[in-house]
């Protein structure tokens, strides 16, 4: 049965009826109404019944950005939107009254919708890092989307990577989200340019930085500018200690890096994965996981969420 | 059907025939032939035989130390046994034909333990970590045993803590284990010695450090040697550190610490709470772990063996 996806995300929202194989029947987005989680309801609601165009109900997954419990129900906090301990499902199904409708986070939707189709689709144990303006995570093991005892587990932009290190928005010091995501690259970026010495690329960057998206930067990074391959091979050291640390944890066969500056390819790749082998415990004695880029790009939150609908996040898949 | 547990330790191979409730029937214990691992396959299948008194076969989980394949038959690699890519469990069957065999790392077999029949058996999700010399750990997850896309998953004491940090045995630079282990307590209780204006306790724990044990420590603390508490403290607050990382990757209901350190009780509990609390990312907007001290104490690697021979690490535990 098709189901629909809906991705709530800081600016949109997207939203998708998706087929079984993970396909995209149709699509449709809107703004997001800023902090008004009242509004916010409304607009999933009209995109749901916008999307089943028959009128007949269909499993709904929606993904927001926050911590939702293990009942898939009830957003225990979202950042930028008003909620606090919210009913989301109860309120969305007094919306859609007779509509199956459950909630994930978005960066677990996505996890699932790379692991199910996407760039996992071949391995059993996956991680997804998403290196986009923060940084976000997800854990798929044994066929199981990892939830945690709340719900909240996959965060891994919030796992410790430098003990009294920056301070976080999360409230902690020293967080991946400080020194992996786009945010971080534009300051090693910065702090190069600085320092002096480098392309002249990264200087008109820093001149024009306000204006730099990650597109930006993977294209000058891949026009050869020692600077930008600098900054990069930076972030890439910090993620790969990172995924060194949840090697030793999880042991994934393979992490996926997806969100914004995923866009640089191999020039991310080959970092972190460079900077992962020099960091993993008792290598040579142990498997060494994989690294791929996310292959579902900006799709990968409705697609997971659609499919969590019909899944909860549990698939037997079949060892090869 | 009860089953049989051995558990391969550096110095004493335990064994034991366990009861599916998980009390042990009847127990039995050998000193590790060092380094030499046909001789512990040996000693194993003697000590087999010896448990199931009647000749009958039945489930056999061995729990050893190091890396053990997803098949749960390869050890890939043990510390201070000459096994390297070595089949334990066809080695094991020629000794013992006609019986069921499986393999564990120990840890995770002592986490199973725990999680079934010990501390954790109200949860669903628990991380074990047992702090010994060094640092083991283990991750149950929706009622299973977190194995990993390899089966090395859940090696705690090898998560990074201090980039750039201790030299550890793993060859990397700054794992949880070099400080948050009991020989990191030792270091610390000495370091603290060394600076002055410590109990008397510590001092003549220096002079006499070679023969104290985690016992003789827990007991000087619960004696308010000011020296032994501030030593424990500083150990609590880096496995605390670990502990709210951990939060953010897995989310745990709970956290059980076992291992020799572990007998300090709430001495050691306490800080290990207090600092994770300090640093749970997003304190407040999510739900918070509980802490508790392992129930089955040197028990729970053969306890955990045994079940693991019968369950594979898998139980669907009904809701509460």
């Amino acid at each position: 049965m098709d189901s629909i996806g809906i991705d709530i995300g800081g600016t949109k929202i997207a939203g998708a009826l998706v087929a079984e194989d993970g396909s995209i029947i149709r699509h449709t987005r809107r703004p997001t109404p800023a902090a008004d989680g009242e509004a916010i309801l409304d607009a999933v609601a009209a995109m749901v019944t916008e999307l089943a165009s028959d009128g007949s109900p269909r499993p709904v997954g929606v993904a927001a950005p926050g911590f939702i419990d293990l009942a898939r129900s009830t957003v225990y906090h979202a950042p930028n939107i008003d909620w606090h301990n919210e009913p989301v499902r109860a309120r969305l199904r007094e919306r859609l009254p007779g509509w199956e409708i459950s909630l994930d986070n978005d960066a677990n939707a996505a996890g699932w919708a790379e692991w199910r189709f996407g760039a996992g689709r071949a391995v059993h144990d996956m991680v997804l890092l998403t290196i986009g303006t923060g940084v976000g995570g997800a854990i798929v093991t044994a066929g199981q989307l990892l939830r945690g005892g709340f719900g909240a587990a996959g965060e891994l932009g919030h796992m410790l990577l430098v003990p009294g290190g920056r301070l976080c928005g999360c409230g902690r010091h020293g967080c991946l989200e400080q020194y992996g995501s786009g945010r971080a690259l534009m300051r090693y970026a910065v702090e190069l340019a600085d320092a002096g010495g480098i392309g002249q690329g990264l200087a008109r960057l820093r001149a024009d930085r306000g204006a730099i998206d990650a597109e930006g930067f993977a294209e000058l990074a891949r026009s050869g500018d020692t600077g930008a391959l600098e900054a990069l091979r930076e972030l890439g050291d910090r993620l790969g200690q990172a995924a060194a640390s949840l090697s030793a944890i999880l042991d994934p066969e393979l992490f996926v890096l997806g969100g914004g500056v995923s866009i640089a390819g191999d020039l991310l790749v080959d970092p972190v994965r460079d900077a992962y082998l020099a960091h993993l415990p008792a290598r040579g004695s142990r498997p060494e996981a994989s690294f791929a880029i996310a292959a579902l790009g900006n799709d990968a939150g409705v697609v997971g969420a659609a499919d969590l609908a019909r899944s909860a996040g549990a698939i037997s898949r079949a060892a090869d």
